[in-house]
């Protein structure tokens, strides 16, 4: 349900008008001390009302830890944090429970939970349950620095403009590093800037786009993962799915791959004589469910922000008719840039769980 | 690892060159009594040797039953059975140990497993594997059809050769049934036979060709699926990317999402006065992880056979130093064919294995 | 770890001494309204410093519930609630890292999480954690209610003093509802009065007393269970050994079992043209794993609080030397009347859970 | 349901007459050899019809590997193995579908299956369903003991008479291994003697006797277990009640703890200098549900066989009357002798599972 990972577990909880959000995360490493400020930095990389592209809505956003952790060391217990929510509109959102908004979950949670669903702000459905994800993901990411791995990516795509294409056999850590570091993590800023004028111009016919993230991991040693239903495609698919608005997860070249040949798709395998390597990446990484200790690459599709500012055709529910609505509140045009912290951040919460599985 | 399933479970093993492959299938309900010939018929659909474009290795794949049935009825304990190998070519494989052919899963094996490996055949990852996955598929397709509930799916493309496009809406029972009566199973036959020339020419010139195959589920009540990381999209990709050689899965459109506009993916409710439905299908029949009462529509990219007639680049891992390789044995020059019934039956396990939860 | 349950689970967080200790309730139905009162009451059964024979920590434990539950109905969302830790002495326990207390978990837990472990009351492994499970505990009650089932227990014996006997199969809802009314849930009152000094009798001598509580459950459906692994007995023994100082779970008649002839143990079938019963419930309920629908009946072994006045040899964990202690700090001199509505509310959680899995 | 562990998994399939049963064993290292006469010998312990206490039956019980095993050497594949039925009575059983056997499964099964269970010889209820059991504990006992871990246990009583008592502080190997090769494993054989002569008395009066099982491990590590609900108790409980006819699991003293007093209870920590021990082991080497290093010692209360040869009250299930039975068939007075290697080899499997998870 909302519980991620087997040996490194994080369970999500709150809504996104509920008195706040927050996790546990089993698992973590007793005596582990994060850097608390870079935890900060990371998250304020989703958070929104900080960009042109993202809502307006103004949270702290800041995490309170109410245990596993004493005098800034993990003690080995559960770490549970909250962030309490403040910034809330919550009339905007009453007409909704009757009229669902198109390509929300707005309808299929009537369908499940009935009238009692917290329709506010879209409820544990809300964007917003991806902070809590955030902050255990920094902690992730951190623990798999200390072991050499650095999970990081760009955006790939943005409303069909595409960034610089990348050879999946040569990513560099400093390209990584240096894509974290940058408002709008491309690796062409000229791409970059395209991308945010196409965010720019739906936003001007109060309308939205979608776009592709792709996440890399260097340094992940070869050998990981288990045949058929634990590889790293399995675990890490069944996780990225969690993020809303993601509608497909592909491996290296992924559905590309479809319109290949086995000679072009194929990755030679190469030697320096101590190391085996592959010539090309096409695989992304791994082979059979196991790591092959090149680049893992992995491809997340999003969708365009379901909110748009233009009347659509909706059903009122309670007379079973046609009707329209208009989406108001706030709302990003486009969600690509903060959920690409959210992909990096399951991504290393769930190789971190793999690894600490073996 | 290789088990599948919550409430449903099958548990898969066996060697491509073992004595025997099979699975253990868990919570099937008593009582039931599976139309063996349909079985048959429909692991038929996955089984080598029938068609020109699939491997020569020909084997009965009958499975016998070796519990869980009493007088062709379940009776409740966990149904296992086996399917014995006969047609074996042990010795094709021998040099493979040192020498791992590309895109295979050799290499990440002897990294995991060390030299007890059983390489024969591929050993754990060979596609043969997908045999008993068919056999539960079966008996699950057909406990789902008693509930009214259709899943079957096309060749959507091979070798970038697209087969005629769907209104993922408007989805017909009848379409689909004559989908899983033909040997080729595409919507239009003209793009069937481009897709066969192309594996053709591909076979021609020692190489492969890859492809996306759509399924599709008719039928499955709305407000299925749990949120965040017990979704619908988050359970089939798990369980989709257990495959082999798949190498992307995504709902609906995709990721052609990615490059659409809000206006244009969003889907409008609509009513005919007595159930709300959407007017498009975009969302391919899931919204936040829950079923929307829509047609499912899940796509998955399978990549060319790793197999190719070419002389490859390799390593000798004995030696540490670059080598040549050609790969000997049958091999299919496209899995895609025989890799539909796996994705079908694969989708019907997953879908069965939820409702059951529900 | 933390989490019980597979389709409700209550994942529990929180030391002794941390900010705040709590629940995330996954799974339980949306629209239900918990009567917040009872589960007061009910809290309050465990809850410290209210009666001769617990310690002298007083301490609100009012549960704040942080979201999943909107005007007073849960919503779908996970429950999440906190309780805020007020009254500690943290001083009292520093300087047991170095000299670990007897039959404590102070040894295990610095063999697990090294120096970082809280120490201070116990940290994680402090019977204060079983307060949110009680939280939960009382939602499933009530909702066990509901569907008329009774989940209530007794006091079956303390430092060797028995309760009077109960014949199995002629359980009373009225007399455990009575039970649970009792401050000092017995059903005979002057066994439970020789309880009661034999505590008091203890607590005079610096030292404590365990017990044996029994926990029954009328009304609960036959044929609930899955055979081997997944029975009623499974389920219900690995949840109980999750409270602490827990050191056996048996089912009817138990460990007395082991001595008894099968012509005196078997439980003979009769009916009254309708249903079908067992004349005596030996079995406590349960046969194969699977419920008979006659009372369940589990016993739960409740060793004596490792907490004494005495000094106690042990071992100085830095110098490596032998050493002896004096555990100061407020005990109980018997756990077991605050242990038993903490064993109703994990039984409750466990049926709950299987209930809702059929 | 017939899945037990978590890193190393083994999911048990068969009924008492199918055409076989066997198992499914996960996570065994690659390489391992396993030396398959001990295999045989360990089976041979539990196997029917090798002494005056067990049941005529007499099988080969010789499994057969059809998969995960190449020349002797595991390949890191799931490994399956069968046992053939092939002595079977199976009209002994016809009758008992309509008029269920008092204390066996046979009404909860129709309860829970309906008229399609199969009822023949206990169908998947059989005690015979441990053999896959041993087949797969054989091999863990063999892995464990690579790592220097020695499980086995003994007769701690049969019908009330008790085996000589054991210092848990002191348990040797030496003591250990001379039991496994003991046919009536017992510390004292005179005990042991007058076990035997329970046994034969219950036998003469058609009746059947209950027993205690003690099992041992030594050797295994401090600070394994996790808290709350993975402990060493949770698991090894979950997992030993999946045995049939098991009615308690207790540790240390078990339900004796709860008539102690904790300054007798309590056990104090001593040290040489280098390691740290406890003088005694009342707790039976967990505290926290975190393993001390003291030997390990897990109590199964086992129940008089259900079968006996009297006439017993039982219901006709199809008119809904009383009526009386008398069991034919071959059946064991008492199982506890059998049941001994069952215990060490499910006691062996968790073990081994939560090492492999560290």
């Amino acid at each position: 349900m909302n519980t991620l990972g087997h040996k490194l577990r994080v369970t999500v909880f709150g809504q996104s008008h509920a008195k706040a959000i927050g996790c546990v995360v089993e698992g973590l490493p007793a005596g582990f001390r994060p850097d608390m400020d870079r935890v900060a930095a990371f998250m304020a990389r989703r958070a929104p009302g900080r960009d042109p592209w993202s809502t307006k809505r103004k949270e702290a956003d800041a995490p309170e830890i109410l245990s596993g952790m004493v005098d800034g060391a993990l003690c080995g217990a559960p770490l549970s944090a909250v962030i309490y929510n403040s910034d809330q509109h919550s009339k905007d959102y009453e007409g909704l429970r009757r009229t669902p908004r198109p390509s929300h979950a707005d309808y299929t949670a009537w369908v499940k939970y009935g009238e009692s669903y917290d329709i506010r702000g879209g409820g544990q459905f809300s964007g917003r349950l991806t902070a809590p994800l955030c902050f255990a993901g920094a902690l992730a990411l951190q623990l798999l620095e200390q072991r050499g791995i650095t999970v990081a990516g760009h955006i790939a795509a943005i409303a069909g403009v595409e960034d610089e294409a990348t050879d999946f056999a040569r990513v560099e850590r400093s390209a990584l590093l240096a894509l974290s570091e940058k408002p709008f993590p491309v690796f062409s800023d000229s791409a970059g800037e395209a991308m945010q004028q196409a965010v720019e111009a739906a936003r001007w016919e109060a309308d939205s786009v979608g776009g592709v993230i792709r996440c890399f991991a260097l340094g992940f040693p070869a050998g990981i993962g288990e045949p058929m239903f634990d590889g790293v495609e399995n675990r890490l698919a069944a996780a990225l799915f969690g993020i809303p608005a993601v509608r497909g997860v592909s491996f290296g070249d992924g559905f590309a791959a479809a319109g290949m040949r086995g000679s072009q798709h194929n990755d030679p395998f190469v030697t320096d004589g101590k190391a085996v390597y592959t010539r090309t990446n096409h695989a992304g990484g791994v082979l059979g469910g196991i790591t092959t200790g090149m680049p893992l690459v992995v491809n997340v599709a999003v969708k365009p922000t379901a909110s748009i500012g233009r009347e659509q055709d909706t059903v009122d529910l309670q007379e079973m008719v046609g009707t329209t609505l208009v989406v108001h509140g706030r709302h990003d045009p486009c969600i690509v840039p903060r959920a690409l912290p959210v992909v990096e951040a399951v991504t290393a919460l769930t190789l971190l769980d793999m690894l600490m599985e073996e």
